[in-house]
């Protein structure tokens, strides 16, 4: 049905669409590989597997949601947040918040409440703010070529996220890009812990970028979140408890048994296949498209994920 | 509550926040007005009432989405779907697209099926392209200070939309920021006319600017749209038809009783207190703010939209 092919766009975050076949650039072809043709050409060692200790599996009523956690970035608040996660602190809780065009939040609807929160025995109820990192080597951030960003002097990738850099100031930090997940936090800085998230579910708010700790990204299921009902209190608070879906569980991937996992792989962002796949993003190729922007904004280069393919025969 | 407070942050889209209390900067303030600031002082005239003969509104089973289309940008598109919606041409058509954090698509799911499809009798089957206007002065585009956009050489904003421009070509043209409409096509460049719409609901896909006729964008009940369970088909179609939600009908507002309106008002964009309100995006001057961006992209500036207030008692 050609009406089905309408906008010929892979989005690579949904899986089904890493798979559909593409056929690689034949050798007669001098024409620049399309975003297929790039994911369709990479090797084994182009794709990384999630860390399993630092990966969390959200249980929605509609489906699971997957995040990569961000331990480089966000230390302290990775930890806590881990800390909640083996003592089942989430299990229970529920979505707080869904405002269209920003972020949802999950945690504990009683939070407030000192009679009714529930305790974190275990945990830190507040972490001290990790907000941007040092500019070390070993952070790995790689810049986009050609970035004309607004929002900060230089924008790139590291370790497969989205990431912001000055190197005057020598401090690099997560960008809020669609699908980041963040600390909700009060007025004073230091107010988060990790017991409140949110994930970005709209046009890339940037003007968040330092001003709440970033922990991580939503690799698979986002949808699970971005289709919550919108809350009809302020900012998208949901103004009745019954409107915010339950969360039935959060665990460690590395928990959870190896039957019940969701083996994902993540396309590495430092090697000359992602080089590769910004390009394609810069000029598509595809046949759709008739005006080339010869520009991609950094939360608009896919991180492309798909399942972890089987292992080859001996 | 204090939960209820965490990120401070006024969605002029939400028309409910357009109603937080706000007051104005006191005259011993010497800071910048915040955003509910900005708001809290316009007069009547900064703001402008929705052109009802150029307003959609879209009835789903969920409530009502209200389209202000941009005729001076497509008028052939514009008034094509306009033939279409008086001859009720979209009732009982479905979405059939709702791909995350990218678009969902409505129009006709027989569309390619000779014998089922619904004849449109009293329109056109297809539209030249209207992917850019002259840069005239009745188009009236307002650039951004200080845009830093990597898309076009200027962004701004014309007769209410994001709009983008080249001075050198001459051309301007509507950005896909969140919200707005596009027209639905096939691979050659003529084939849309206005029979199946998109509107974005993910971070601004500017790269589909100048490759799509813009013709809109929705000034109210976007979570209609946004929330519509996602297509599990390539590029988030449906694949089957019961998932995508039934139109109930489309109507041009003029034509609509006025008891069963949406009375809206637009802010206007080509004001001082528009230039104010960018202002108070670029340094957020709420106190739950520390690090300030000194800077907005066009699409993370809110055009806001409020209920019509009551006329004055004479």
């Amino acid at each position: 049905m050609k009406l089905r092919n309408r906008f010929v766009i892979v989005l690579f975050l949904l899986l089904d669409a890493v798979a559909v076949p593409a056929e690689p650039a034949k050798a007669e072809k001098k024409a620049p590989p399309t975003t297929a043709e790039v994911l369709a050409a990479t090797k084994p060692s182009d794709w990384r597997p999630l860390d399993l200790d630092n990966t969390l599996y959200i249980e929605l009523p509609s489906g699971r949601v997957v995040i990569e956690l961000a331990p480089k970035f966000a230390p302290a608040h990775v930890a806590n947040i881990e800390a909640l996660v083996r003592q089942h602190y989430f299990d229970g809780l529920a979505i707080l918040r869904s405002q269209d065009n920003y972020v949802v939040q999950w945690g504990d609807p009683n939070a407030d409440d000192k009679e009714k929160a529930r305790p974190v025995p275990e945990a830190q109820k507040s972490v001290p703010a990790e907000w941007s990192v040092a500019l070390t080597k070993a952070i790995g951030f790689t810049a986009l070529r050609d970035d004309r960003d607004g929002y900060a002097p230089e924008v790139g990738f590291a370790g497969g996220f989205p990431a912001a850099a000055d190197p005057k100031s020598g401090q690099v930090w997560l960008a809020h890009c669609y699908g980041i997940v963040g600390v909700g936090r009060g007025d004073p800085p230091d107010t988060g812990s990790g017991a409140e998230l949110y994930a970005v579910n709209g046009n890339a708010p940037r003007h968040l970028d330092r001003n709440t700790t970033v922990v991580g990204r939503v690799v698979s299921g986002m949808e699970q979140l971005s289709t919550q009902p919108r809350g009809t209190g302020a900012l998208g608070f949901y103004e009745k408890d019954e409107h915010g879906a339950t969360i039935r569980s959060i665990r460690v991937a590395a928990e959870v048994p190896v039957s019940e996992r969701t083996d994902l792989e993540v396309m590495r962002t430092d090697t000359p296949a992602f080089r590769a796949l910004v390009e394609s993003r810069r000029n598509r190729r595809e046949s759709w498209f008739r005006a080339s922007a010869g520009y991609v904004s950094l939360c608009n280069v896919p991180i492309p994920v798909r399942p972890t393919p089987p292992a080859p025969k001996l």
